[in-house]
């Protein structure tokens, strides 16, 4: 059971459902921009999915749209962005620009963010750079939901990095992953629909595996991705988004979700770019990037898989389509904007028939 | 079986065998460096069991001592270094400490290098950055050894990524990974012990796991650490350090080990540094990393695990107690540095007892 909308028509309820609760439209503009793309790219787990805990949030006032996101701290090719309590998305969108901007007339360069909140996909951000013509990289830190190497409890967040390379007139190489094995919305959407999990996504109380997705996020943590290189990578993120920003780190970052509304979460973020074209003939990079896309297509396969993909190709292939035919929301996002627009009172026809 | 050597003895063996093959002074003395200091964490994979093969090449040509690493184009933040077929290690420091200085002045600076060859440990470099009190990153491609997720045959190479970050006093924080789900190497030194793998290491001709070790390389490809998510990793870095270099990528790379060793490789490689202490406030950083280092030990350990770790802390203590011991050296590290030992005529007493 989906349910059938088109992206513009999600997009203007994201806005008028963010205008209710009382942000303001640059704000609401760009949250409705980064969750309306991410689920025609089929990312359900961090699209609109998530906007009815955003405005509550908004309207509870821990997330603030009375002020905007400022540099207060800059150097030639870095700056440090505080976010001002307003919602991860438009803090993140500023930083990525700085970064973008600064990166143009240096080469590299490097946003720290502090005083943020969630940001749904690092790969909406990562993206910004990445149609600009420069490799984005784009990561934060979030509260402990994943074990670390040999404990048995959450050390780190689920810390999500991502990245984008542009490739000319095609679609950009884009990863947007989790430190853990899997996302913890994974897990959550997993018990929404009433399954069972892999045995190797979630350690319970007693660092055991379990297949029960119920005991997520309150009695087990996410394994690490492989292991040790999922924790190590995640203590890279907390390094650059939280340590070096001055941005709450693990404990001290308060849920999105759970805690109280009223409240500033302090989620930290960084922001990476990389002109290409400051440093490589950006023709020959781009005549590269294709030959070595082609050479990936070309690959043999395995058993069952059709062709070997390009990260995100799949995606982009779901956005084409969902921009012509419209975006199928799962039932579980769908349940979810309903109960919004329950709270708004906003009941377009889309949604209600 | 294990061979007992001082640091300072294997690191003048290394130099004196260098020397025999034709490296400059200087270049030894890097090489030498990197690959005790590599054996000393107990990496041995990727410390001295390596020097036969680079010997090898020197002395054919194909690795070039009568030259150095040079900058052949740069901007404020990000160089571009031609490693002119130098030994990897001497392009890399060279390479790293380009990045560190520049990134005193402008808070980041990426620099990219082409013509290099294998650089042995990735760590090493980040630690380079580390122990200046920035954070480094540091990563190479390499000729293809590693599926894509969804391929049945090698796409990428195994493409190491490390990162090092300071924590003042104490040992930096240190992560050193392949994209793989475990090192070639690894797979290598299993088969020198006679001893089979674990299902999930490689893939076979057909793109089945095989525990069978004697099929790497020719007949088998390592998987991608968490499938997608190895694979996407290794394309970030084939793209920083192959495409944005102007290196040689994927299957235009030599093997290192088993082309013309009288012909370059063409690898390439990248490196990032950041100066902590011109975006965060030195002593606010530190405290604070060490505060999170102290939440980690802390934590819960799982069953079996005496105290849970961060990343390259069992190096660091393998590191001390080695420089104090000396240093163990397993029988496939003794065995390659015996046969170098006959190669360059030179028999020290530790070496042939």
């Amino acid at each position: 059971m989906t349910t059938r909308v088109s992206a513009s028509e999600l997009h203007a309820f994201c806005m008028e459902a963010l205008r209710r609760v009382g942000a303001k439209e640059s704000h609401a503009q760009i949250v409705a921009d980064t969750l309306v793309m991410t689920d025609t790219w089929g990312t359900f787990t961090h699209g609109t999915k998530l906007l009815r805990d955003y405005a509550r949030r908004v309207k509870a006032g821990g997330l603030r749209s009375d002020t905007d996101p400022s540099v207060v701290a800059s150097g030639p090719a870095w700056a440090l962005v505080d976010g001002g309590s307003c919602l991860g998305h438009v803090t993140s969108k500023f930083a990525m620009d700085q970064a973008v901007q600064r990166a143009k007339a240096t080469g590299i360069a490097y946003v720290g963010v502090r005083n943020s909140c969630h940001f749904g996909a690092a790969g909406y951000y990562a993206w910004l750079a990445a149609k600009e013509g420069l490799i984005g990289i784009a990561m934060a830190n979030d509260i402990p939901s994943v074990a670390a190497a040999g404990s048995r409890r959450s050390v780190t967040g689920s810390n999500p990095i991502a990245y984008a390379v542009p490739t000319g007139t095609g679609d950009p190489i884009l990863l947007d992953m989790a430190v853990s094995t899997v996302a913890g919305g994974k897990v959550y959407a997993a018990f929404q629909r009433g399954e069972p999990i892999p045995d190797n996504w979630i350690l319970d109380e007693e660092g055991h595996p379990s297949t029960d997705s119920s005991l997520y996020p309150n009695k087990a943590a996410l394994t690490p991705a492989a292991y040790h290189k999922g924790y190590g990578i995640a203590l890279l993120i907390e390094s650059l988004s939280g340590l070096l920003t001055g941005a709450k780190i693990t404990w001290q970052v308060a849920s999105w979700i759970h805690s109280d509304p009223t409240q500033s979460t302090g989620h930290g973020a960084a922001f990476i770019a990389i002109d290409v074209a400051a440093i490589a003939p950006r023709e020959q990079f781009n005549a590269r990037i294709n030959d070595l896309i082609r050479e990936i297509h070309a690959a043999p396969a395995a058993d069952g898989v059709e062709r070997v993909l390009v990260p995100h190709e799949r995606e982009w292939n779901l956005r084409r389509k969902a921009l012509v035919e419209g975006i199928d929301l799962p039932s579980d996002v769908a349940g979810k904007l309903t109960d919004l627009a329950n709270d708004v009172d906003l009941h377009p026809a889309w949604l209600t028939k």
